[in-house]
């Protein structure tokens, strides 16, 4: 029998609704069979006495076993997707006394093999809720396709997937923070004619969605503000700089004239490092995420603007909306875009020292 | 008598100590006179059974009443300081049942008299705290030190004074923001040869504290990397559109080719309404604080970027510094700077709708 806080007990709210306490209990629990006399009855007390529910002890005398399992990308420290794992990490503190199993797996975010491989070996896991990152598009659309005929809950972090309905999403607005990105490097510039784009190369799915959603945001800033000016796409292998620094050089001997770079995602230091090192100095850079090499490259002047989408923030409250959906069984908001915030050498210090969570 | 937390009561730490319950009562809230042995033996047991005092329950056991008297420019709704005034009454609401009053004093902030005339009235009142946007520099630093000669703790929101040291100041970085200003307006753009600086004109001292550390930062940057370029000075009256039509439509025939502006204070819709009357529509329009009327400019696209320094939290965190000196006895960090946030059409939407305190 589920407690209710305070003072008031079931059996008071069945005495005042002159119905059973196990109607009162179903009514609080939506859960069997209530005729609309009887609910009506037990709602109108409910309103009269003020009552809020004492989820958290209801969710701690549940007996039953959640597993959530959550499927992010490999990553290393410190860089975007390990803040995206701190946030789920201290959601996983708040949830220890609830029966709560988590586990985190990962794939390979340049090798959509990798990743298909990860979402097969879920359903087997029998999971109550799942937690992704859906960077590659059609692979993601298949496994999300799956979760629902399972009935298994889903929520996205860090990108959306047309045509897929999560539980829940917590991320960016990725084709706002495109034409954004566009705007502080070009802005009313039209003088400006050319901006190189750096890319990721991928194995398999042509490109994260993010990126996807980031980059048409940009063109079309760029379209409307400065038809002329032409993008440049440079793909780079985020595990072979010598690769890189051969593709760059290339790249510039051709187009030497570039001063303004843009890349959709977190590794703007690695192409901050190659203009350093080549000397190329007066080049605007703008990049993605709070990592700590983009912010020394953000301090010491390599790297113009960072946009920062709160990963921490995310990976708690996508956890937490499958906990709150399951074991609370409250309602959760849809689609949670979270701030796209702009960052410099000059506000970077006072944005890092505040707290995010 | 005070209390102590969970199990371990002033009489057992007296007994562990071998000192009286009035021993450890004056070691807990630090008033009367100890022996150094007689503090060292009961320190020693707080520390061994690891106590944290229960600082609410002292505090409301207290029998003290605290005046604190917050001084703020008079304003209207939903601008600039509505905010930080809103953020004082939500830690008002948290003081409620501690013994504290707290009363809002109004001055003109464009009339230093009016200001005068407010800290002049303030000691006659026996505050025990004091909450202050030092808007005018002279006439703060005078009344900063009668406060510091009665010994009366003081916070600044907003604006910090040099040379005057505040139990703690809240507020913006403000020549890091003028820097920043001046990166966005113009940035590498250096075909710029003029902007307009737009100022509030007021009576007595010349210029906002605030105002004038935002200028220097501005200016800084301009020297660094666009030093041709020329600062126009135009000094506004805020009560007054009909007289500043004329004074803007003289400057901008004048100087017809100007497309860059900057006004660093919350007043930038009255810029952004001109341009939009007089359909001068390729303006840059830089301005701060997302007060409505300016919140609407940025998105209808009159004004490009905002500046902002989350002044809710400014006004409650510096009420809180307060009662956290006075009441908890607790250390409060001198300088606490907001975090300067950049707002656009594009990322406007994401940051409202994110709770800031």
């Amino acid at each position: 029998m589920a407690e209710v806080n305070g003072k008031i007990r079931i059996k008071d709210i069945a005495e005042l609704a002159g119905v059973s306490k196990g109607t009162v209990d179903r009514v609080l629990h939506n859960r069997g069979e209530v005729s609309r006399a009887s609910r009506e009855k037990v709602e109108k007390v409910l309103e009269e006495i003020n009552y809020h529910p004492n989820i958290h002890a209801s969710a701690l005398a549940s007996k039953k076993r959640y597993n959530f399992h959550c499927i992010l990308p490999d990553h290393e420290t410190a860089d975007y997707w390990a803040y995206l794992e701190m946030g789920i990490e201290k959601q996983v503190e708040e949830l220890l006394d609830l029966n709560v199993n988590v586990v985190i797996h990962y794939y390979n975010q340049y090798d959509v093999d990798s990743c298909r491989q990860v979402y097969a070996s879920i359903p087997d896991l029998k999971p109550d809720g799942v937690l992704m990152s859906p960077l590659f598009k059609d692979s993601s659309n298949a496994f999300a396709a799956k979760l629902k005929e399972l009935n298994i809950p889903f929520v996205f972090v860090d990108s959306q997937v047309e045509g897929v309905e999560p539980l829940a999403y917590f991320g960016m607005h990725s084709y706002q923070s495109g034409h954004l990105a566009a705007k502080l490097l070009v802005g009313d510039q039209y003088d400006i004619k050319d901006i190189v784009m750096f890319h990721a190369k991928r194995k398999g799915e042509t490109g994260a969605n993010q990126t996807i959603q980031r980059k048409a945001g940009f063109m079309a800033y760029i379209k409307e503000n400065n038809p002329d000016c032409r993008i440049h796409s440079v793909g780079l292998y985020w595990n072979d700089r010598d690769k890189n620094d051969i593709i760059m050089d290339q790249f510039f001997r051709e187009n030497p004239g570039i001063k303004n770079s843009v890349i959709f995602n977190s590794r703007v230091y690695m192409v901050a490092d190659y203009f350093k090192k080549s000397a190329m100095k007066d080049m605007t850079v703008l990049g993605y995420d709070l990592v700590d090499r983009n912010v020394k490259c953000l301090k010491n002047g390599a790297v113009s603007y960072l946009i920062a989408q709160r990963p921490e923030i995310q990976g708690y409250r996508a956890l937490k909306a499958l906990a709150q959906h399951l074991i609370y069984k409250q309602e959760v908001k849809p689609v949670n875009y979270m701030p796209i915030d702009i960052l410099t050498a000059e506000n970077i210090d006072f944005y890092v020292n505040f707290p995010s969570i």
